[in-house]
């Protein structure tokens, strides 16, 4: 296990996820990442099942660029290889991806792995084999996600945040509208595809989502 | 630039790549490698274009297991992360796949990276970027591998074997047949999927394959 990142779970309000789809009206998913990230977005993972590698750390590269000059972290889904090449902040990786303890052993110190669970336990084994942050979800059904599963609600949620020391990132059906109810339980942040993805005014979206959390307390740091 | 392994060359005599739908009439593929580790294949690639990452690692660590208790070296097709923490000996990349330099920038000393290209030029730039061995073809017309373009011949095949000091392996279209007329060129080894993945005796496949090459006089060692 790594040590968490200073002020990890503040930088983990919102994730904004990719979809090439989604974005297809725009020139590139560029434009849409740009808009989020002028807009305060303080993470964008970079998500795309139908590009090959190359394509992959082409896309990842310019996504480095644009978060390195908003101050914002860059996470790859799945391919640890790409995040690494691309000098990505970390990897997010799913059940059907490499697992973590795997993964964190070939990776440098610092670098950061997300996993997505919504079973405190699963969680917690995470955890131990050095996950950073944690997406939990579908916390609402979404239409984004064809292998999502079952919502888990607010509650489950709950029941994951409560299990684990590091930040948790609500995913999966989240809109600015259902901001203020995540805000109001003990995930650090969300993540969103279709939300900012989908948006007309991707800035605007961003914008909308970060005030819940914004007027918050102050989020706990982890300490581990 | 790695040092080359002593005897790499030898040892790139012969790769069996796997293939799910060619060895589908057996139980696993770990039958078929099983087979023709035995009859002396002194190379495996995992190569599963379908597998998600956890899949593919664990058919990677059973095939790990397998070719240790042969001496045998372990590649994987594209991800390198997979191939990391399955311990294999190195990974094959492809032109859509991460470039050479971005992967051995970041995988440890040792680590082979193996190259597929047919162009001389092309070849000693991935050379130069750390590639230690390529594969070089298609030699001949094949189906195994639909985007594999057109056929480069025996003359294509030599130039890059003399365009650069690394062990240089054929693929494309090789049969046991034509396993002599690739011995008489100046590749090291042969590359096969469905010559050995597709035999009804994948041992027999492996002996008829390697004859040709064990009556060299002996493969010149890469020096770098």
């Amino acid at each position: 296990m790594t040590a968490p990142s200073p002020g990890l779970a503040e930088r983990l309000r919102l994730i904004v996820i990719t979809d090439r789809a989604l974005a297809a009206r725009w020139p590139t998913i560029l434009e849409v990442v740009s808009a989020a990230l002028a807009a305060g977005a303080p993470a964008v993972q970079l998500r795309d099942k139908q590009a090959g590698a190359a394509e992959l750390l082409a896309i990842a590269r310019d996504l480095r660029r644009l978060t390195r000059r908003f101050g914002a972290l860059l996470f790859v889904n799945d391919r640890a290889d790409v995040a690494l090449t691309a000098d990505a902040d970390g990897v997010h990786l799913g059940t059907d991806d490499l697992p973590v303890a795997a993964v964190r052993r070939c990776v440098p110190e610092g670098f950061l792995i997300g996993y997505s669970t919504d079973d405190p336990a699963r969680a917690r084994r995470a955890v131990a084999e050095g996950a950073d942050y944690l997406g939990c979800g579908t916390v609402y059904p979404t239409g984004s996600k064809v292998d999502a599963g079952s919502a888990i609600g607010l509650e489950g949620l709950d029941r994951v945040a409560a299990a684990v020391p590091v930040p948790v990132v609500a995913i999966g059906g989240i809109t600015p509208g259902r901001a203020p109810e995540i805000a109001s339980t003990g995930a650090a942040g969300l993540a969103v595809v279709s939300a900012v993805m989908g948006a007309e005014d991707p800035g605007a979206a961003v914008t909308a989502l970060l005030a819940p959390l914004a007027r918050r307390s102050g989020i706990r740091e982890p300490v581990r």
